[in-house]
């Protein structure tokens, strides 16, 4: 990316001065609508919510708004620059979610690092919100947030790092494996256990998957190592079935890779090891694990990265504003493992039998089929649950 | 307010779902837009804040963004509702402000009655914000959360019913001054001791009026009484020069009765004892302290209400539009009594000499001249500060 480029959207902001404002939905032209909008007509909305909570669905903005919450400790590659440094992200994060999918979403950047006031003060705010996003906290701090948020609000918390990256990778998945006509105990190596591996590991098990590896900055991840947190135990109960102890310049023969991590974490040699024909997803953002010339010249068959000048832009962005417009129409109180399965189903599908290829195996982040094909496939799958 | 009136609101509501939406303020057309709104472009403005977090004023919503907090204990006349059904009345402030000054405010209705778990949530939730305007939490509480917040926050804090009730009011009467020719030392009842009363106490202390006795239920405040609260020590200390100890049924010989508590609170006897001519403000919503037909019989010659159907509205929608657009584009850090002061003349003004009168003492709440008057009385308030 160009310093110029930088220089003109930082122009933009400037212009902007913020990207989102707030609209009102019926003027105040009179006193009349003053009286009906305000007092003292808006007591009789007020006295109905407070016989029912639940009708704060039907009377308010709670039913089509979400909250994105960031603490500002893990922003894009930039690391913890703070949440005042985060907002332009979390603004950006909201035109998406408005542009693609109609939700009012609502930047919440949190002015402190520890999780249990974390905790709190989404807690304390959730009562105008449909859904709760949580947004770039850093790992693994943001596990137990997620878990304890699930837990404890009447309301769905989706964690984009996590839920969002390991959804579209199953999507991506889904259609590289109809091309290369590999099967589910394909061999597997995810690069990185942050929020994205985890995510990913987590979902492409629940989906089945059976023959996966993953790999921190140590080495592969598995049960006889004594250096684990919480979440990595867990990857360990679901991975590794056979052990394996080495690293990743160690590992051979592998189906797919998925890296989601950084550049310089996944070795050429490595790459050259894999069984043909192979495919790599390299996340990394805004230089991948491998470049698009290096894809070619080390010959992988199917490649993917985050990048929307690339070919099969494995971007969260897919996947965001379908599933958080179908937690809200359909209601939902906690994300199942199958909604996401869903989802990347729904993603997947469009597109076409007829345009699926290597270089294209997910859908452009355009396609309004999108978030209409996330949002009937998750209704399917509650429906079912 | 008839029953009808209050069907038709809730009418509206349902077809709304909600009053307020987030609106785009730039469109994402193409890979480019979001290229340059979102990532990889947004990194730079993110780069720009985390080096210098001021620059959030210039790059973000932060600017033009207040945060309307409550934890619904004291909405409206309705009490205790909580923060669900408090949402409506949030919704419509913001409304208000987007309609009447161009904010963009957003509801915070907080799921936690507790101080300092208030204080913490404003706190963490305020680098997205100018401003944050406390609405409708209960007294004596919210005292202290004003208090810990504008100690602690670097950006302002407006208390609604305590100082935009209080602007109001003293706007309304130097009008009915000038129509009187009543001068500062004039002898002034103000009954209850909430909020507003408190908030009202102060401002016209501020302001120079010398002779003030507030009332509570249990009588006058004053330095003897041994049940007073901290609030109520303060109003001791600053009215009730001569220690008067009585009732307000024994109270006599006022000029002036700014009444805002409840309807039964301040006693026709104690108005017919007034001097002539007398001044009443009943204030309290939507059924004030005295009705518009009692204030004849009883020969008010200058009486003012909350109602918007009644002549001489002194509601604090007058004040808080164009008063916290002034915080904002003056970039207030703390709100002083000399800016209260000065709203009060910029509102007090937008009455012009010509159109002065006894049942024309405060500007229509559609007033145009209102805001600007208020931001520019303001900015010369700071300005001499």
């Amino acid at each position: 990316m160009s310093t110029d480029y930088y220089k003109e959207s930082l122009e933009l902001h400037k212009k902007l001065r913020g990207k989102l404002s707030i609209a009102a939905k019926a003027p105040i032209r009179n006193t009349d609508d003053l009286s009906m909008l305000y007092t003292p007509g808006v007591a009789e909305p007020c006295r109905q919510i407070a016989k029912n909570k639940e009708l704060a669905y039907d009377l308010t903005i709670k039913h089509n708004t979400v909250a994105i919450v960031t603490d500002g400790t893990r922003v894009l590659g930039l690391g913890d620059i703070g949440p005042e440094a985060a907002l332009p992200v979390m603004e950006g994060k909201a035109l998406i979610m408005q542009q693609f999918a109609g939700i009012d979403a609502f930047p919440i950047c949190l002015d402190t690092k520890d999780k249990d006031e974390i905790v709190r003060a989404v807690k304390a705010i959730s009562p105008v919100f449909g859904a709760i996003n949580l947004e770039d906290i850093e790992t693994p701090k943001v596990f137990e947030i997620e878990k304890r948020l699930t837990d404890e609000l009447a309301i769905p918390v989706f964690h984009d790092d996590q839920h969002g990256t390991a959804v579209v990778v199953l999507a991506g998945l889904t259609n590289a494996m109809k091309i290369t006509k590999k099967t589910k105990d394909a061999k597997i190596g995810i690069v990185g256990a942050g929020g994205a591996g985890y995510g990913i590991a987590k979902l492409l098990h629940a989906a089945g998957y059976t023959n996966l590896i993953v790999f921190d900055s140590k080495g592969a991840i598995h049960k006889n190592r004594n250096d684990l947190n919480e979440h990595k135990k867990n990857i360990a109960g679901i991975t590794n079935r056979n052990g394996f102890a080495g690293s990743i310049a160690e590992f051979s023969g592998a189906d797919i890779i998925v890296a989601a991590s950084a550049p310089g974490s996944l070795p050429h040699e490595t790459i050259r090891r894999m069984k043909k024909p192979n495919i790599v997803f390299a996340l990394a953002n805004p230089v991948p694990e491998v470049s698009l010339e290096e894809s070619r010249s080390l010959g992988i068959d199917i490649f993917g990265t985050g990048r929307s000048d690339y070919p099969n832009q494995i971007n969260n962005s897919l996947c965001f504003p379908g599933f958080l417009r179908a937690l809200l129409d359909l209601r939902v109180r906690k994300i199942t493992e199958g909604m996401k399965i869903a989802a990347a189903e729904g993603i997947a599908a469009a597109v076409g039998e007829t345009e699926l290829k290597q270089g294209k195996i997910v859908p452009d982040a355009f396609n309004k089929k999108v978030p209409a094909n996330i949002r009937e496939a998750v209704r399917k799958a509650t429906a079912s649950d």
